[in-house]
């Protein structure tokens, strides 16, 4: 079959189903049909009829607005999710053939791309995710390779860049991306915005670099196989033109998403010798394209034989990582952990054991390390400060069995990388950083959270308890801004009990990603018990101290480092014969999750109610009725240590406490 | 004057500051002394005695944690809000010595600094800033330099790597990176995460580069001055030791910010030859260095007699772009387009005019372009559907009096400019994307507001109003995360009306930034008058429609596209006979600031409150009360065309309508 033919089959699928769109974007699939048949028609190893297969190569199209190149492409070798009814609804509601590809392995689609640069910071996370399961289950269980179809915008993008330095630092030799190489952006002429020799740069990062004509099959072919002979992550520079085949468009601005006509359509037809009607592939073609689909079912086969034949200890532990199953007794190791931190550490509040918050997660983490050879974590460059590797080692070019990888200071590409890993399977990664440079990671999060991909994003320095670091370094506004984010759980724990019922829950949690947030400074203990009979964050939000002595008259409700304040509050209320409860609320989202019984339980409806947090009040008043009052930060922090700052901006127990007197006098209770 | 006596002047001011602190970060300032010292001593255009002088060269320390080099050269050099007790007192509460640089002109501080990677995009809009106006005004009154201090951290950030290659493109002949290369980072040796040779990255991006001993005044000198005559943006590799001067850590990774002892600096004192007291220069050093501070005087005395030969007018329009001043008449201007688009177009919601909802916005900046050349507009690659180039053209390498710089698809490094050419003042910049982008240019969107730099971010696509691009473009958390950020106006105008009064307070607001969010699709009239006689959003929320016939039991609230769906439905429930008013609440920043009587005029309190905006409900709470209902998204949105979506997600009149009713049933309005 000429190949050409192929990729014609492609282009037309993409045609026909932009035109009946009425938009889309044809510049990608037109333009890079000759490399998409190339790839997986003589090298892709992958199963159509089985898209789930973990030996699969990875594809990734992170020029995701030409998401009909994916789709005709899982059609035409056969994915049973993408039948022709779906290319037909291509962008109607409902259709598995959306405007930008949305993660969906079972269908082909590995991850949701859309957001430029996204898509190869999560195939550099695949790669290394591959290279880590290799050196742990060794090549005849693991042995892939992840490709990336790119575009321009995507290496432009920081993310991008970020992706492209750390792959050639980290030598990932079976990391391939497709450039499409057209020289047009939405604006127009890459010349606008770039001058720069994109190749040489890929070269200065150390990657193998080969520029060759994209529109020649074999000349794709052949590049392919140089990159699987090279130990370097592999660019392939596929000189193309826009659109190819549009006659209107090609090469042009228009190229990239300008509207498709019906006549669009039948020029191509006849200029390319396609006398097929819409959406029809002939026979031979698909033929070929369907046995394409099938190509590496021997290897496959073999695959599944190789892992039957394993020991069955060894093939129940490779099957439950795989899976992404906890194993049996991670929960009496973290119990245990629970137990000998709480017989160990000073209690009620009074003596602050001498290590930070984070600290906590780090030694939880720590306690997990052997029960969980899955997690790995990653780190942008602040190894020390959030004290997450422990006993990990690092994963480097030279040493694929670390667990830890020091991401340098490019935050952004470390949570796009974890985004890839979780996607891949097989590891349990966790992005470690400062909570002010959460922003930095957040379109990566968003993503996270738009996929359901079970991320842990761990934080630390978690408010104006950072001290002099100053306001750059104070994150005010950012637990609003994740509380915000649909599909995130926001888990700010109290104190040790809190940090290891959290982590737990953060294990447990697998349609979406959880923010662990602790603070720099110290989290004395407020919890008495160790949280192994029942997980009181499960419910995100629980009667920490009930009031004493009557009625519930007031209900302080806080979270992180300032529960303790509203333990002190309340003690200062109580002992004025003011009958005060304290509500630790570690995780909103849980809490939203409750009936309303339970809810109003907690929150005491009718009470004075004053929540306090080292954070902005925005988010705050559904928990706090009309009436309620707010201790916490009005603006940006300040440069101060941590105690000055804290009494500086007013939050503390007497402020607490004057705030539920005040509301006690202005709205007497019912 | 032997310079490295002058290097170790800074060298002791930071070791005695920092030990005096107990905390900060040693390794820039005694890395950096010697460059900073050829610079501010031989080639920095400054008069320490007016630091706000127009024509200044600008100073960046991006690698701001490295405070106390900033502060140790504005003190020695002469400025006058550095005094010797600021330094003393680093990193307390109040000092102007914070622990990161905070924006002060006047004390010589132009940025705000510390999240790794913004302060060199900020030199970047810098030298936009310089090279625009120097195209307008002329080099009599325009032609100074920016200078950068960079770590690596800056360099390995994806915002730092889209800054290289955009200057570079750029051709920013007067932009100089000061590069610390040291090697170290706070993990440990720069190795752990970067392969890459950084000096080529840079050649390759078309910069002048030069690698030299940052340890040698002179040679530092020299390659200033080779940087002056070269015509593309220069990189000086200065290669240093970390820390330097600190026996027990130089060139180590402690040196980052291990912290320093009374011993250290006894030690340094000893082995460096300095046998001053603490905070101690000697008057010989100092008087070198005050020289230094006055060394450009007679250039700055020059060129206020240029400034004052200037023809009247030609002053007054060079002295009012300068001071940020709006010109006379801009007012008469934008009310007369408002007149003329209210004369135009449709009215009464039911014929939407063709064009997108984004397009009001532009027709305003562009009736503006006349009477405000001092406008600049970026955009990351979206020049058509973001709609604001009209009669603009290009900034480039080869025409500097363009407005409208094409910034690629590079979004964090877009808003960091407009932060830096805001900050260097002259210009009012604006940058735009879609809304779903937001997050990309978030870290930047902070500083601007930390800083409060007048910044007008617009963003377009705004909702589930995008349509079939799908989720990953649907910004439903987006207003949420940025009204959830201090000192940030977010305006979500509803039509023609709105967007023009949105403006003039965008405009009118000089103390931080302003979000401008626009819908993709068309934003029909909900207002008849045409806004000329009273801004109506000034106040940030207003009643739109009062209530008809009888007391007020019904209050619909809303913004931007979805006003209109809350006028509809209060047709409807005026027609049944409910008393329904209609508020638009453009501004919630601006609303939270008025009086507690207007708040509860417009908001109602005691009537059934219903919000409706495609976007979650996060934030909404404190407007409904505890029994307000509100019609929007509950989580991410899909791909379908957008009135699918609106029905998909139930955000229609109707079901406004039935919430109200529930409303009005279940609690019987008092």
């Amino acid at each position: 079959m000429d190949p050409q033919r192929l990729a014609h089959a492609i282009r037309f699928l993409a045609i026909d189903a932009i035109v009946r769109a009425g938009e889309g974007h044809q510049g990608v699939p037109l333009g890079m049909a000759e490399i998409a048949t190339a790839l997986y028609t003589q090298h892709l190893k992958f199963d159509a009829a089985a898209p789930t297969w973990w030996d699969r190569d990875r594809v990734v199209l992170s020029n995701g607005h030409g998401s009909m190149l994916l789709y005709a492409l899982l059609h035409l070798t056969g994915h049973e999710r993408i039948l022709l009814d779906q290319i037909k609804t291509f962008r109607v509601l409902g259709s598995h053939c959306a405007g930008h590809p949305e993660i969906d392995p079972a269908a082909g689609i590995e991850v949701t791309t859309g957001p430029l640069g996204q898509g190869i910071a999560n195939a550099l996370g695949m790669a290394v995710a591959e290279a880590h399961l290799n050196a742990r289950f060794g090549d005849a269980l693991v042995d892939h390779r992840t490709y990336a179809f790119v575009g321009d915008g995507c290496l432009q993008e920081g993310v991008g860049q970020e992706a492209i330095a750390l792959a050639g630092h980290l030598r990932l030799g079976k990391l391939t991306f497709l450039w499409d190489d057209n020289r047009i952006t939405d604006d127009g002429s890459t010349s606008l915005s770039i001058s720069e020799d994109v190749a040489e740069r890929f070269r200065v990062a150390g990657w193998h670099v080969q520029a060759l004509d994209g529109h020649d099959v074999d000349a794709v072919s052949a590049a392919l196989d140089a990159a699987r002979a090279d130990p370097r992550p592999s660019l392939l520079a596929c000189r193309t033109v826009i659109a190819r085949g549009i006659a209107r468009l090609q090469g042009q601005r228009g190229g990239h998403s300008a509207r498709l006509f019906e006549a669009d359509a039948a020029a191509a037809r006849e200029a390319l010798d396609w006398p097929h009607a819409p959406f029809e592939t002939p026979a031979p073609v698909l033929d070929a394209w369907r046995a394409a689909g099938r190509r590496s079912r021997s290897a496959h086969d073999a695959w599944q034989a190789r892992v039957a034949a394993l020991p069955a200890a060894q093939r129940a532990e490779f099957e439950r990582v795989m899976r992404g199953e906890l194993p049996a007794g991670w929960q009496d190791v973290l119990r245990a952990h629970q137990q000998r931190a709480a017989a160990d550490g000073p209690k009620g509040g009074i003596n602050p054991p001498p290590q930070g918050g984070i600290n906590l997660s780090s030694d939880i983490h720590d306690a997990l390390t052997d029960v969980l050879p899955e997690r790995l974590v990653l780190c942008a460059d602040l190894e020390a400060p959030t004290a997450h590797k422990r006993r990990l080692h690092a994963f480097t070019a030279d040493d694929r069995s670390g667990a830890y990888l020091h991401c340098g200071v490019r935050e952004h590409v470390m949570a796009a990388m974890a985004n890839g890993m979780s996607a891949h399977g097989g590891l349990r990664p966790a992005a470690v950083t400062y909570l002010a440079f959460a922003d930095y990671e957040r379109p990566a999060m968003r993503m996270a959270a738009l996929m359901g991909l079970p991320v842990t994003f761990i934080f630390s320095h978690d408010s104006i308890g950072i001290g002099s670091n100053g306001p750059t370094h104070q994150p005010v506004e950012v637990l609003a801004s994740l509380r915000a984010m649909p599909n995130l759980l926001v888990m700010r724990p109290a104190d040790a009990t809190e940090a290891a019922e959290c982590w737990q829950l953060a294990l447990e949690h697998s349609s979406g990603p959880v923010c662990l947030v602790f603070a720099r400074q110290a989290l004395p203990r407020v919890r008495s018990d160790d949280g192994s009979a029942e997980n009181r964050c499960r419910r995100g939000a629980y009667v920490l101290a009930e009031a004493d002595g009557g009625r519930r008259r007031v209900t302080l409700l806080a979270t992180g480092s300032e529960v303790l304040i509203a333990v002190q509050a309340r003690h200062a209320l109580q002992a004025e014969g003011v009958a005060t409860a304290v509500v630790s609320m570690p995780c909103w989202e849980l809490f939203d999750e409750q009936d309303v019984s339970y809810r109003h339980a907690v929150l005491g409806p009718g009470t004075a109610r004053v929540a306090v947090e080292a954070a902005l009040r925005f988010g705050w008043d559904c928990y706090l009725g009309e009436r309620g009052a707010f201790i916490g930060m009005r603006g940006f922090g300040a440069s101060g240590p941590a105690d000055a700052l804290y009494r500086h901006f007013g939050i503390t127990a007497d402020a607490v406490v004057s705030a539920a007197r005040e509301l006690l006098m202005n709205h007497p209770i019912r």
